[in-house]
């Protein structure tokens, strides 16, 4: 079917409603002249996630909530978790296709498109959330996006983040670099490739596979998110080594995707109140992520015995120049993706100069009275 | 005059609105049953900043128009520059007596009021903008924000952060706790407090009274933000020494205020369109002042050959401890800033520890290669 005309369709839902309006006299709560939310709308959301999934799924519920809220009604989303209407990675196809209007998911996942949708969630060594934010909105970022994900009819928006992940949960110590040989350990995407090379074998699992695997020794280490969801996951319960930092993902960014012909049909208050709901659930998810991997972290502590470990310098070291040649090297895949690693590695480079005589300076100073 | 009556008086032009549609027809672009924004609002928003100073009076300027576009125009807000309707200083008794409708400022204004409005915008030695973000939402820093600000008639919103502002500009080299001696530096509030017990002498002056200060050597040294807004007043062209890190402020939170009457008035969609438009600025705020300060820094370095310098380790700690001691003073002033300080404080705990395994602990990793 053709989805502009389905929306013209919907449309005569909102004509009429003024009409009966009108039938019945002014209304109190109504009117407000100059250009109000003109249609109903029913919006289909398809998620990644598990149903009210911690942060993540719960977030996006959180999302369509607001964008209902903020059009006072005339905007209704349904929010489908993973497998409901599409798979965990279904989601992109589904919207480009109009099966769905949005997604909420991380753009990662759509890596077999191009490569270069690595670069919009996270990529090992790569930049934290407030620098995700700042090369998206005001260094490039969101122009090549806006490209990259417009060649597939969707419109993308900057729409959570968990800020930087756990290095994960290994059963023996890593001292170094030979301790990864032969290592199976669940991690997808760019950051297993990092570890492949240094003799690791990364496996790709569902999160809910994963605490099987592990008790039953079909893996030896896994990364997931971090303290908030890794708790949640029991993990702590099989392994008590939680290594850190995590340096393949170091700020995920999640992602609404729209539908473009949806996009394109949308007033401008429509489209703002798109764009105003993903900023603000950009910034309240990774705000509870902070809040509750601070708190989560202290009860693997203190009431599940978990010993945090430091990956030695000589380690990150290598996965550092490891990572480096994995990014030069997926950005070889095509143009686009060649010049979102451009875009993205001035911003990074650019980021870390700023961040190491801001934060990580301040940090550096308040961390010489509380420890 | 009775601001509610005033309101529902404001009411009847939505009202006459739809009785004008209905006349001429059912309108395109009109309708959308349930609730729509029910009244023409005309607001007045009072900020802290000069016209289009940049990051804040822009910023402030960019909540007011998403305001307007969240409400299709049925809310307008007029923005105005200090010294407009009130001073720099008069938001919060501005909009407290209703004369203004809401303001964009840093809580540590209104400390005159009671010291707890420093820990909503920023204290020596404090928190981060992510842990800030984290506390406010996630941690009971709203609910005890809400309590003070509205004792005061006020319903506040976090709305923007600069993030870890420098150290600032020194004729002379600091190298020792000795070198505050005597030394006359612009810095207001607890930070200022701060170097007053190391023997400086803080001097409060606005942004515009400074570079003339610094210029005829009326003070030694000046901090105002970072590197964005420092580059801007050319203080580089006076002072060739730009040290770091700031443990004044380090992570500058920016406010909007909301007169409580007005906020009850109204609709759960108009406070949805408070709420996600404030959510929003405070992250698009800190977005464009990470990637400000990031080129700015450069340009400083490279164009105007400005020599980065760091406090030493044996001056950060000295001055962690005094600031330790001043904001504990603080806290005794109230029963309510003993409240917020106890809460801000073990937010602040729990905050560092995290910190220090996830983000400073993955920058560590990332300057292993990048260095």
């Amino acid at each position: 079917m053709n989805r502009r005309n389905l929306l013209r369709g919907a449309g005569l839902v909102g004509a009429a409603a003024v009409v009966a309006a009108c039938d019945s006299g002014p209304q109190p709560g109504a009117g407000g002249a100059p250009a109000i939310v003109s249609k109903q709308r029913q919006l289909k959301m398809v998620t990644s996630w598990p149903k009210n999934f911690p942060g993540l799924g719960t977030g996006a519920e959180r999302l369509a909530k607001r964008i209902e809220a903020l059009s006072g009604g005339s905007i209704k989303v349904k929010v489908y978790a993973a497998g409901e209407l599409v798979g965990a990675l279904g989601g992109f196809d589904a919207v480009s296709q109009g099966k769905a209007d949005m997604y909420h998911a991380a753009e990662y996942y759509w890596q077999g498109k191009s490569p270069a949708f690595n670069f919009f969630a996270a990529v090992p060594m790569g930049m934290t959330a407030s620098e995700m934010n700042a090369w998206v909105r005001f260094e490039g970022g969101q122009e090549l996006w806006d490209e990259l994900s417009g060649s597939f009819g969707i419109k993308p928006f900057l729409a959570g983040n968990t800020g930087v992940q756990m290095g994960g949960w290994f059963q023996k110590d890593i001292n170094s670099l030979e301790d990864f040989q032969g290592l199976r350990i669940r991690m997808p995407g760019l950051g297993g490739e990092v570890l492949k090379r240094v003799g690791a074998t990364p496996v790709t699992k569902q999160g809910g596979e994963i605490f099987q695997a592990l008790s039953q020794g079909n893996i030896d280490a896994t990364e997931w998110i971090g303290p908030w969801n890794d708790l949640a996951f029991g993990f702590h319960s099989i392994v008590k080594n939680y290594y850190y930092p995590g340096i393949h993902e170091p700020g995920t960014t999640l992602s609404l995707g729209l539908n473009k012909e949806l996009w394109e049909d949308m007033t401008p208050q429509e489209q703002e109140i798109i764009r105003a709901a993903s900023a603000a659930e950009n910034d309240i998810m990774y705000s509870e992520f902070t809040a509750g991997n601070a708190r989560a972290l202290e009860t693997l502590i203190n009431d599940h015995g978990v010993k945090l470990k430091r990956f030695s310098d000589d380690i990150l070291r290598e996965l550092g120049a490891i990572s480096a040649t994995v990014l030069a090297d997926a950005a070889k895949a095509d143009a686009i993706t060649a010049r979102v690693y451009e875009s993205f590695e001035t911003a990074r480079k650019s980021g870390i100069r700023w961040g190491a005589i801001s934060e990580q300076a301040f940090a550096h100073a308040r961390s010489l009275i509380e420890e």
